[in-house]
């Protein structure tokens, strides 16, 4: 059977995570369903980050076997037509090797978180960005995020139900951009290492929020660190700022 | 009483508009409800622009006559609270003359129109751009706005129930940017006049679509200009993608 590698956009508001659930909306339901229209029976996807409620993606990779060989342009095309009008969109597919796997091959991955300071709530990016009132300083955050680059056990910043085997990763990057917005200030976190821990980037974020609010000093985030210990942590900051936004294969598929 | 300006965001797509209605949602109508949660009895408030149904803002401002010399810092939080849930926000209030009105008193009016070209839904930005699936040609789309700046009868680019006194208007600037996004692009089309006709930003844009689009020449627009008829506009694009995003008067009165 055909492999296809998908690269997929979503808003995770609407959906219980990416992985599929009995009873409630999914993205990989929603995206299974889709191909049910295509090729009627059962299809299972693979995705190479399972993202939390909430979560949105603006490149997930996910694989999928399909009984035809169809042209990648109109299999997207396709797809689009009956994601229609969940908040799920396909920006490309390809046809990938056998032994290509959306999340076993993945050698990079990449999140962004988007934090916005403003006093007036926000309307246009509503759902989009996590918001807060106080005053930041990227100055301290990024001094903070300096410790959590490189090989460390991460335990501190993994959720207690994280199911990977070890808690020891490599964070290869974090970069903290501050843009100047109406009446406020958004800053985003990139965040990049070749995988990470259930609600790492989320911890890690909540956590230099507290650098960046003056509650916490940037060398409590080594402490925190070096205490393996998820009591440790700051605050794990909601879904909603939270987006997928690459994936890296040997060979980019959809180049 | 002491007068207030306001400059205030807003998502337009659940509202029928800037202006109260009796039986529809309104972003004059919201405010004015949150007014009154302040200061009871009726407020009527006074806009730079009253957009149509579904455009949205990023700093109309409008003014206000209350009874109280409010602190305008709390003046605008106490408005944000009472205006949750509508996704309208108030970014600063500030103390005016008595002289000083929103609408009277502005020199200059921006607006912003986001145009994309994608084939994929868009997902992250839905219902806050025009999406087209055609390419588009950003040179022939500057060619053809060139025809517009500048003092003209803009009969041809005025809804028929356009309330002006004339259709002589000056258009100070059509800018036009093009930025790459996830497989596509995006236009966004910058408009300066001192005012505008009604739907007169709409017209002009769904015209300058059709040049991009290469079905409309650059010189088309010149004599549709020319023609001073309703009837040689291209078509009027769709309200998603319009801000009102500035207005200036001879003071800045929220600096």
């Amino acid at each position: 059977m055909p492999r296809f590698a998908l690269k997929i956009e979503y808003d995770g508001a609407p959906f219980a995570g990416w992985q599929r659930q009995a009873d409630q909306a999914s993205v990989q339901g929603a995206v299974e369903a889709a191909l049910g229209r295509l090729e009627p029976g059962a299809h299972t996807i693979a995705a190479a980050g399972r993202t939390d409620a909430g979560v949105h993606a603006t490149a997930q990779v996910a694989t999928v076997d399909l009984a035809k060989d169809w042209d990648p342009f109109r299999l997207s095309e396709a797809l689009n037509f009956h994601l229609k009008p969940a908040p799920v969109a396909i920006l490309a597919a390809a046809r990938v090797a056998e032994n290509f796997h959306a999340r076993f091959s993945a050698q990079e991955r990449r999140y962004l978180f988007r934090l916005v300071q403003r006093r007036a709530p926000m309307v246009h990016e509503r759902g989009r960005v996590w918001q807060v009132l106080n005053p930041l300083d990227a100055s301290a955050m990024r001094a903070g995020a300096a410790h959590l680059v490189g090989h460390h056990d991460f335990t501190t910043f993994r959720s207690s139900i994280c199911q990977a085997a070890s808690p020891v990763k490599t964070l290869d990057e974090i970069r903290i951009e501050e843009l100047e917005i109406p009446h406020g200030r958004e800053f985003r976190f990139y965040l990049r290492a070749r995988s990470f821990l259930h609600n790492q980037v989320r911890s890690i974020v909540g956590t230099l929020e507290r650098v960046g609010a003056g509650a916490w000093a940037p060398g409590d985030v080594a402490a925190a660190l070096a205490a393996r210990d998820r009591a440790a942590c700051g605050p794990v900051c909601p879904p909603q700022g939270l987006y997928l936004s690459g994936v890296s294969y040997e060979t980019d598929p959809f180049a």
